[in-house]
């Protein structure tokens, strides 16, 4: 109880995968030193970029006892603990409380869209029963989303209960949240999971965010934390552009996570191929997307520039909208002469 | 009050246009002749398909005035009646009121996303004022959604609303608004507006429909509809099938009701261009649309087919749909290797 | 690849709780007979109605095996296998094969929403190395939708996919899938999760359905079916008409599938108390509905009257929708007028 | 095209009626000018909240002419000048220009919801004959989208489009487009129309807003585009935090925009009954939401306490959220009891 409030940039990071398939062990390992060496302030393990859904419940525990293995205490580590049911649930919040960990992270129930009542009853008898703090997960396109006057209840009975990761994205649900929590629970925080909104987020009063980004460039995500809070608004504002547009490449460009998997690639880490099968034309599309993205952050000297270079000019790593739209006009009306469409 | 229930295939006929983008008066009254000729029970016009809202008050009214001469009592006219508010919507039904025809239909608010309340004031309002039959318009994809309860207590409460025209196209909404309307109002006349359902709309009570496709194969929309009422379900079902692969192609391949205006054009009349207007490659589309749409046409007979002759085979005018997936996959990747995506 | 096609009722069953909350074995055992004894053609475990993400890994295993071990080859049985990833699902499907079912239903991946191409991408590798026919199960309000060219495609490419069960409801789809599938596929089954649409999906060319109301009353869904298969149209449409004011009680008046529940309780089973946690007021309310469901269920002779008798009146089971609007109104006045809202 | 860049906060205002339902032309100029001597840098009439598809034609060319006359160039006039069709909405374009009024806003076309390229042509043939600026008004949960490419696409062909108004209240939106936008034009604006998010749209980029609650409390909407645009970061959240409650109590409790309307009133003006019938309960509700907002104002030294004063206490203002709730759960339960739900 006597714990700090959770602050800062905690990265949800993902996992490596060996040939066969497997979490690749000395990897994760040496990507967890990576991350912190270059300033997060805390990891996220077994969140939805860490595709925790896609492991076995074993190997969800696994990841975590390895992260904390690796972390020694040098940050503190939010771990997702979401299982079947409140009782598996529990059961994991149990093992992790187990192994030392600052606080786990639980998305509200998914796959049924459960009314805000059900939401409450949900985290209610999680909340009176953990031995360990939690984090209200609020990711509305994945989950059944937990509505303000849910989360102001839930904080006033449960004080183990001690933050909001919210992945909206919406400043005005994170204010409303804010003045409804705030005056009762002036410890509790709020973490923004989503990258194109930081800097405002953090500006109307979050306490932080869990960013993929910060697993691709933890340089940059760290940067524009740094400049928001010390309120370099010009500075910040540029940085947050950048961000924004990388950020949007990964997130738009493949099936979520892949394209944060191959960003990760790209700074040096063997990242194995993920568990979602990919189509042919998907496989060749990742491979157009990695030479993307390589321009993107050799253009911020993160890496080098690919073989064969990068379009020059200020909008080299943008989409070139105009070109797109009048190529895939041509194609559509070649469709049509060919009676195909 | 005397009159009969609604019944039957109402056309929500186009408005042919003029080189200057004027009503073209007589192809219109040509239009309407050929449709009653073929045996659509009723006429429709300032409806969605018959882009009610791109006219200005005048031109409306001049189109119901045009119909209602040239059909000179031979089948039922529902005139669409909404105006800017409900003082103009009831100068708009006194008018039609006075040209004789048989009720009018209003669509609910739109623009604004009103409550159910407002929905009910607002029909409650006309339903007590107007001097003609109303029938109440539900299109949840374009106005304010009309919902059960509310569609009860207008059926309860004023006699004057004698009909719903529901084009959300849900079975199970259908049947519960029959369940709760009809036990009170026997005499009230539920009509669908979604072609791709009209022969399972039938079958689970509604008294007919107001269908686009009827302005483009009327033979074969009111085949559908005698074969169902009489319980040739086999007969029945084969038709809707034809009906929902040409109901699609004209919806889905054009800007909404374009498909359905170049199919009209094929069946012999000058449909002018519309007034929403149209980027070059969409006029391409267009064309090839029409190309695909006189396929479609011949193979029912309804016309000859185009210069150069139709695709062979039973699936002659689906899409090919692996192919047109292997072609755009093919033109992303090159996109991508180009750097442009 | 002999057996023949997937057609008729199959029940989504629940599946009983012991006071612990663990699996009910001798309830779940004399449940199944139960629903044998009333006609289902087949049985279908750890559907969404059987609430299979509830389970851990071992227990949905031990629930279609205590199921199996019970119907003794009297109906067919259709289990879930989705499991976390392609490597688990398909050791499912070994499993399951090995029990002796007929065919496994695999939802869509859920949480992520996939494009189309992930979507085939793994059904694809599902459907090359499974040992068992597969169901396809497309239930795009809780996962990731698959689209008609996908199907196809699949259709076309794996002929140990054979069938799919659809959830949406919605009856163009179904035209739509069925003459994407059928020209290449005739063997194909197509099967309706969507009680409130099962005459109409019947009519247009279903094979069957996966329907939870026929857990509840399957004699009722059962004459539906055979009413429905012979062209007894009016007699139909009464029964779906009952079928729907039902379903929509039992679906829309508490968090499913609790309503189901309830139900079921009143057909003599022991089901214990969900793994979902309810509120109090939740609690209360399931106690309400179970009073209403009741009357509904004894109109129909399935049950006696509650104690204190049911209301008299042809719209009795009906919500008395004006009335409730009214106390609902008055509420929201008096909390304005007490400043509370 | 020499004239600056639109900037600041444009009211959206609304337009007072009289007790038969008409323009209150006096009360019209007396909001001018109140508006004007407390500070907002323009007025923009005929927009959403102004109810421009409740009036006439001719109407909304009233509005603008009486407001045009009374402002007498102290401020820009942007006025929306949407029609029917192109034809009509350029015709529009003429008269406003002849009032000599800074800019028109147009919303992209309505009820049909269009595609990007209908938006694109039809904003492209009212920009290249325009006779005066153009704001696109991109407001998505009325109207087609406007998206990024499109916008860009505009800007790039068309130098009378000069400004884009969006009122989808997303960050990452308005990101993205003053990122494919202000390279090739710095002239551009942006503004926002979503007040719950005006402080961090500012500090993103944006130059002004249109904001409903500029018309309630300008004094309170100017102060927090000055703190903001001065980096004031903390104080300009405070504000912020404020007008987040006011608003969402305006835009929320009541059919837009008469919440706005209600406390307009309070602000001494004589509002007039709106347009859109609203049922007796509607205008209980009306009637106890202006004493809230009463409450509210006076905390802000805008208005008197109302008589019998207001709630003490630094929640006051706020509905009390989980008293709401016991309530409602109290009532459902008890309609439950009586058989009502």
């Amino acid at each position: 109880m006597s714990q700090s409030r959770l602050q800062g940039i905690f990265t949800p990071n993902l996992v490596p995968y060996t040939a066969s398939g497997d979490i690749n062990e000395p990897e994760l390992r040496r990507y967890v030193d990576w991350l912190i060496d270059r300033g997060v302030h805390g990891l996220y393990p077994n969140g939805s970029t860490g595709e925790f859904t896609r492991f076995t419940v074993e190997e969800r525990r696994r990841i975590v006892a390895i992260i904390a293995d690796q972390v020694k205490g040098r940050v503190p580590i939010l771990a997702g603990a979401a299982e079947a049911n409140v009782k598996e649930t529990l059961a994991a919040c149990e093992y992790y409380a187990s192994l030392g960990i600052r606080a786990v992270a639980i998305v509200a129930p998914f796959y049924y869209k459960l009314s805000p009542a059900s939401v409450y009853a949900y985290f209610k008898e999680i909340g009176d029963n953990t031995p360990i703090d939690v984090t209200l997960y609020n990711i509305p396109m994945f989950a059944s989303p937990i509505d303000v006057p849910t989360i102001q209840r839930l904080s006033e009975e449960c004080e183990r209960i001690v933050a909001i990761k919210d992945s909206s994205g919406e400043i005005p649900h994170m204010i409303r949240m804010i003045q409804a929590v705030k005056p009762n629970r002036p410890d509790f925080a709020f973490l923004t999971g989503w990258d194109a909104a930081l800097m405002p987020m953090l500006l109307v009063g979050c306490d932080g965010g869990t960013n993929a980004s910060s697993g691709v460039v933890p340089e940059l995500t760290r940067k524009l934390y740094d400049l928001t809070t010390t309120y370099q608004i010009d500075e910040a504002r540029k940085v947050q552009y950048d961000l924004i547009r990388l950020f949007d490449t990964m997130i738009y460009s493949a099936e979520f996570p892949e394209g944060f998997r191959a960003a990760v690639s790209l700074r040096g880490f063997s990242m194995g191929q993920g568990r979602q099968p990919l189509s042919s034309e998907q496989r060749t599309d990742l491979t157009a997307l990695s030479r993307e993205l390589q321009c993107m952050l050799s253009a911020h000297g993160f890496t080098d520039q690919p073989v064969g270079g990068c379009p020059v000019g200020n909008d080299s790593a943008a989409p070139n909208t105009a070109e797109v739209t009048a190529i895939v006009q041509q194609v559509v009306a070649e469709l049509h002469r060919r009676g195909l469409m």
